[in-house]
C-alpha cells in the first residue's frame, strides 16, 4: 500500500492508495491541518506525528511526497519546506522508503497533461480510484501514491537496463 | 544547558552552552555534515537522527535555533528549510523547548551588532566562552545559545509586565 503526501504547512493531504490488478482502491485518506495561530513548532511536531499515526497503522510499503519547485520565494514556500523536512523524516522514522515527483509528473500520471488544474486533477482522481476525497489536498495526496503506481515499476525496469 | 543549532542542510552546527554565573561554558560543540551524493531524504534523517543522539544525553533544558529569513529563492534555501522541519521536530519529540530566533538577533546579542559578519562572530564567540569551534557553522550554534542565554530572562520579564 502507497502512502500519498501531499505537503503543507497549513494543509497536508494524505491517502493511502493499492492497486488490485488494474483497479486503483483508496482504502482511507485526509488532511492534516495546522492553524496560523499554534505555536510554529508545534505545527510541524503535529503533522510529524500525524503521519507517524497513518504509518502506525501498518501495511505502508512505501510513500511517494510532491517535491519543491522552484517558484516565487515566500513565506509559504519555506513553511511547505519546513513541513516536507518534518514529513520526511516522519517516514523514514518508520523505515519506509520515499519517492519524490516533481508536480509535473503527478499530473502527467494522472491526467495525461503536466499543466492539469486542479479541477482536472480531481475529476481524473475520482475516475480512476471511485474515491471522492474531500479537499483538493487530499485528491493531491491520492495524485502522487498513484503516480508512484505507474512510475515505479517503469523506473525499475529503466535501472534493470541500465 | 541550551542547545544552540545553525540549521543547514549540507553543514548544521550544534553546541551545548550553560552559564555558571558571569560565565559563559561551551560544553561540547560540532558540525553535522551529509553529503550532496547522499539521497536527499537520508540526508534529513541522518540530522534528525544526529541530533536525537545529542539530546539523548540528557541535560538539554531549551534549544535555540536561527529562524529563516527572506532571501532570493534558491535550492539551498528550500534544502534549509527542509533541514530545519527535521530538526525542529527531533527537538519537539524529546519534550525539549525550541525559540527561534533571527540572525540579527543572534548577532546583536553576540556581537552588540545586527551586521556582524563571520570573522567578527568567531572573534566574540572565543572571547565570550574561551572555546574555538572548529567550523563558523559550530560558531554560529554558540552564539544561538548565547542569544538565549541572553535573550530569555528578558522575554519573561516582559511577558510577566505585559
Amino acid at each position: 500500500m502507497i502512502l500519498g503526501i501531499d505537503p503543507g504547512l497549513a494543509n497536508t493531504g494524505w491517502a493511502l492508495v493499492d492497486r488490485h490488478g488494474s483497479r486503483l482502491l483508496v482504502h482511507d485518506c485526509g488532511t492534516f491541518t495546522t492553524s496560523p495561530r499554534t505555536d510554529h513548532v508545534e505545527r510541524l511536531k503535529s503533522l510529524f506525528d500525524s503521519v507517524g499515526d497513518v504509518l502506525s497503522t501498518g501495511g505502508v510499503t512505501h510513500a511517494a511526497i510532491e517535491s519543491w519547485f522552484v517558484h516565487p520565494v515566500s513565506k509559504s514556500a519555506m513553511g511547505m519546506a519546513e513541513a516536507r523536512g518534518a514529513l520526511l523524516v516522519a517516514v523514514a522514522s518508520h523505515g519506509v522508503d520515499v519517492t519524490e515527483y516533481p508536480p509535473t509528473e503527478i499530473k502527467l500520471a494522472v491526467t495525461g497533461s503536466g499543466r492539469a488544474d486542479k479541477a482536472q486533477m480531481r475529476t481524473m482522481v475520482t475516475r480512476l480510484t471511485g474515491s471522492r476525497p474531500a479537499t483538493d489536498h487530499a485528491a493531491d495526496a491520492i495524485a502522487a501514491a498513484i503516480c508512484h503506481l505507474h512510475r515505479a515499476p517503469l523506473r525499475a525496469a529503466i535501472r534493470q537496463a541500465q
